[in-house]
Order: C-alpha cells, then sequence, then structure tokens
C-alpha cells in the first residue's frame, strides 16, 4: 500500500478502503513514515470530496485504535460524558457538570483545546490555574472520590486526534463534518461511560453555520455511536449569538460561578441548562417527567450543592 | 494577508488575487513561513478545484520572479529551447538539440529531473557521467564555444519551482494543468531565448490522457507564453507508446546515439524528429517550405555533423 496512491484516489473522488484508512493513519501517526504534508493533502481531498458513512466509521476506528481505552466499570454509579462541538461563549459543560454531580451523577470528560475561533474547556480551566493535564490513575483516583473529572486528553487517548486535530488547525481543513464526527466520536469511545450527551452548536459562532449543517453532523455522529454500540444522545443547540454573558475564558468562568450562585443569571443559559440536565435525568430514568426533573435541578441550585461542588 | 485565508478560498472554489498568490509563493519559498503541509493543502485544492487563466498567470509570474533570469543578448545567432512535458523513452531534446545545432542554431535548455514516472532528460544525461550542474559563468561559456547547453535546473533559476516540484512528487498533485502550466512556462521564461518549442505528450505515457488534456494544457501556456510576450509554439504527439525503442535513462542514449549514426533507426522516433527539426526551420524562416527543410535535416545526419556534436 502506498500513501501516493490512496492521495490520489480521494484526490479523484473515489472511496477509501478499511485497508487504506487503517494505512494512513498508522503510518501517519505510529511509524511516521506519512509526513505531515501527505497527511494535508489528503485531509484536504477529504475536505473537498467527503467521507461517505462506510469510510468515517473505518477512519474513527482506526483513530480509536491509535491509543488506549479507559475502562470505567471499577467506578459504580451511572458514567456520563457530555460534550459540546463548540462555540464562542459556550460554559454549558462547566455549568452542567458540578449539577450533574449534585445529582449523583460520575462525570467522566476529556476535553480539547479550543479548535480555530471557539474556546475550549480546557482552555477556560486553565485560565484560572485549574490542573488539567493528569495522569490516568490521579483522574480515576478523582472520578472514585468526588464523582467528576474534566481533563485535557492525554497523549495515549487517541493519539490520532491530536496529531490530526493540530493539523487540520494549520491547514484550514478543520470544518469536514467526517474529519470533526471521526474526532469527537473516537475520544467519546475510548473513555467507556454509559452515556455520551452531545450538544451541536448552530450558528456563525460555531461549526455548523445552519441547522442543517449541524443535523447532518449529528445523524454521522448519532450511526457512528450506533455501529460502535454506545448509548448517545445529540442536542442542536443555537449558536447563532454568543451564549451568556461572558466571552473569553476567565470570565466565562465567573459567569459559570455566577449562575451556580444564582446571579446574574442569564435566561437563555438556564434554559439549555435545565434542558441537558433534564434529559439527562430523564434519558437514564432518574426523573420520569419534565416537571419532577427541573424540581431536582432547582434543588440543587438552591441548596448551593452544585456551586459547591464545582469548588472540589 | 493570512495563508489560513488563502488556503480557505481555494479550498471553497474562489478564486485567488495576483497578491494572494504572490503571498503564497513567496512566504512559502523564501521566507518560509508558510509551511509544507500548508502548501501541500492548497495544491490539493488547486488541483482539484483548478486556477483559472489569470490566477495561473500571477502564479507564474510570481515564480519567475522568486528567481533570477538569464540573459541571452550577448550571444549572437538564433537562440532556441526545445521542451517536452515528458513521457516514457522521450528522447527527442537528445537528438534534436545536434541536429539544430548543426544547422547553425544555438540550444539552450534547463531541464528538470523527471517527475513521476517519467524520465528526465538530466536524469538520462547524469546516467552516462555528463555534468549537468554547471554554473551560469560555465553555461553561459558553453552556449558561446560550441552553441548548446543542457544543465540542470540551478537553485537560482525559478527556486520556487524547485520547491513546489518535489512537494507535487510527494503529494499526488503533479498532474495539475495550471500548475503544470506555470511550471514549464516560468522556467522557459528565466531563460531569455528568442524561441520556445514545446511538446506535448498525450497518452498514458506522459501526463495528458487524451488529446483533449494536451490541447487544453498546450491552450493555458500558449496564453502564458503570449501574456509574458515569447515567441512560442507548441507540437502535441503521441505518446500512447514509449517513444522509439529504448526505455532506461542509459540505453535511450545509446539509442540517441544510434539514431544519429542512422543505425536502428525507429521511424515512429524520425518522424517526429523531422517534423520538429522542419518546424524549427520554417518558423525561424531558415527554410522556405518542408522539403527544403527535411534536405537540410537529411544533409546534416548523411554527414555525421549532428553525431559529432552530440560528442562535443
Amino acid at each position: 500500500m502506498n500513501i501516493l496512491e490512496i492521495i490520489a484516489k480521494k484526490r479523484d473522488g473515489q472511496k477509501l478502503s478499511e485497508a487504506e484508512i487503517t494505512f494512513f493513519i498508522n503510518e501517519y501517526t505510529k511509524t511516521q513514515t506519512v509526513k505531515d504534508y501527505q497527511a494535508a493533502a489528503l485531509l484536504m481531498a477529504i475536505y473537498i470530496h467527503g467521507l461517505d458513512d462506510k469510510e468515517t466509521y473505518y477512519l474513527t476506528k482506526a483513530m480509536l485504535a491509535s491509543g488506549n481505552t479507559i475502562d470505567l466499570s471499577s467506578i459504580p454509579g451511572v458514567k456520563i460524558d457530555k460534550h459540546s462541538t463548540g462555540g464562542v461563549g459556550d460554559k454549558v459543560s462547566l455549568i452542567l457538570s458540578p449539577i450533574m454531580m449534585s445529582l449523583g451523577y460520575k462525570i467522566a470528560k476529556l476535553s480539547g483545546k479550543g479548535l480555530g475561533h471557539t474556546g475550549g474547556t480546557i482552555d477556560k480551566l486553565e485560565s484560572i490555574g485549574v490542573q488539567t493535564s493528569l495522569t490516568s490513575s490521579q483522574y480515576m483516583k478523582l472520578l472514585k472520590k468526588i464523582g467528576i473529572f474534566i481533563v485535557a486528553q492525554t497523549e495515549d487517548i487517541v493519539p490520532a486526534d491530536k496529531k490530526l486535530y493540530a493539523l487540520r488547525n494549520a491547514t484550514s481543513t478543520v470544518g469536514s463534518r467526517p474529519l470533526i464526527a471521526a474526532s469527537i466520536v473516537s475520544k467519546k469511545l475510548a473513555l467507556k461511560t454509559d452515556y455520551v450527551f452531545l450538544d451541536v452548536k448552530v450558528g456563525d459562532g460555531g461549526f455548523c453555520p445552519t441547522v442543517a449543517d449541524a443535523t447532518a453532523l449529528a445523524e454521522i455522529m448519532l450511526k457512528l455511536f450506533k455501529a460502535f454500540n454506545r448509548k448517545a444522545i445529540i442536542h442542536i443547540t443555537d449558536m447563532t449569538q454568543p451564549l451568556g454573558r461572558a466571552i473569553g475564558n476567565a470570565i466565562e468562568i465567573k459567569e459559570t460561578i455566577e449562575f451556580l450562585n444564582n446571579e446574574n443569571v442569564s435566561e437563555e443559559l438556564k434554559e439549555i441548562i435545565y434542558c441537558f440536565a433534564s434529559s439527562i435525568l430523564l434519558t437514564t430514568k432518574q426523573a420520569k417527567a419534565i416537571k419532577q426533573a427541573y424540581k431536582m435541578i432547582d434543588d440543587v441550585l438552591a441548596s448551593k450543592t452544585a456551586l459547591n461542588n464545582f469548588y472540589l
């Protein structure tokens, strides 16, 4: 097998086989016989011509196999992973996590840095000095003890994504749907939670300018989760405006704390938080109806349990 | 100006401005702030979406300006440059050159190595130990003294092409018409001959699989030569079969010598050589009719003047 032939096939709009896609990922990320410029040419051809469902599945599989997976079976309770495709001012993960902890869930989240113009959860946490680079034994201890970890993607988890992510950022190939889907889903699969809750953002502030774009991305990802037998729920939410009041890593943390403390609460942000939290409660059968779910969320906010969890 | 925006424009099928194309060439080849992987992504986008006539003109101009030009005005006589797009077994330049020298022309030729599966004239000469890396003062002396030079493209002549050529070879972006045209024409323009004779090959053995491909490439190049005010004649010839009997650098040299010595002459090769040589004689008004031109060629072959010129 030869990388020049693989590039040429996709350049000409042909489909790549599982063997070809696996070869590309292995040779680029493990043996490094495929060079950055060859990967860049292939990524651009993929950006323009796309990948079909099968090719996207092969890519996700090869990316997942490029590193280790994290077994959470020793941790009791319902383990959930909440992820957003990101957008300007998106601090939902930061607010939702302590709320869900208060409701008894275990939150496990591996997060990337911001892609393009969007800030990542990791950037926001690092802006206030939170240590986000932990070893697996460190974050497993955290999950057992306090019920949450949000850490930066480590070198051993989908290393292929880390490398591709950086290259896409430097070659204007970030916004390709199958590449976004494979990147997100491979990381979610590596961390063996019980449920994945995904938030796909629509609007100029994110990577899907229209509802149609977001729906198309969500459909690709749902197919992938199904193919890998993982339970996943995907929300599509508005990102035509920055979310909440604050944009900027540190001041978004401030808005998060204010929200949990019931100060200066943005109605739009509140609606999304309640929607997600209740969707998790209903999906995992911890609440029987929306009304009950809202009441449970109200309680953990009013009692400041969620706020206290943020400071843990 | 920003390379990521330039890549994104071409990725989305938009046209690039002169400033953007010049920026790319300068930043990639001079300051090297544009990296190989970024150039590779842009080349793939250009391969797939193409360049229009204006963009191809800007690219050729920027490539030409990346290096020095060679002034031949101090050399008396009609200075010609004969170039082939290349193909398996193409040894026409090697045979034609000593014939045209015998007919009083000055032959100036800067040549590249073979691209992809085609062998270059330089590879063939190097296979028999000919020194093809000469300084400009060395090859100007050759042209004055014996009337010919065929040397490898030096670092200072269209350095942008040398870099792009290597990158295209490594990223399956060789066969793009505007990129081929800009590469060939920029080098022809750098060497200020009186006439350029170009041979565009058609068939699996070359880069234009069909006559339509070759015609399209020839049209782009003719427009470029016209825009830069250089006299050029382009032939389109058959390359569906390897040309002549020999394929392989050293044995093609052997076939060249045999041809000039009137031994084992391939009829198909003879037809092309006579066609080109007579076209040069007629274009430059050294012959008035085909018949006279053929006679002139017969004479220099029969007298072994051409053969002796090969050994100079």
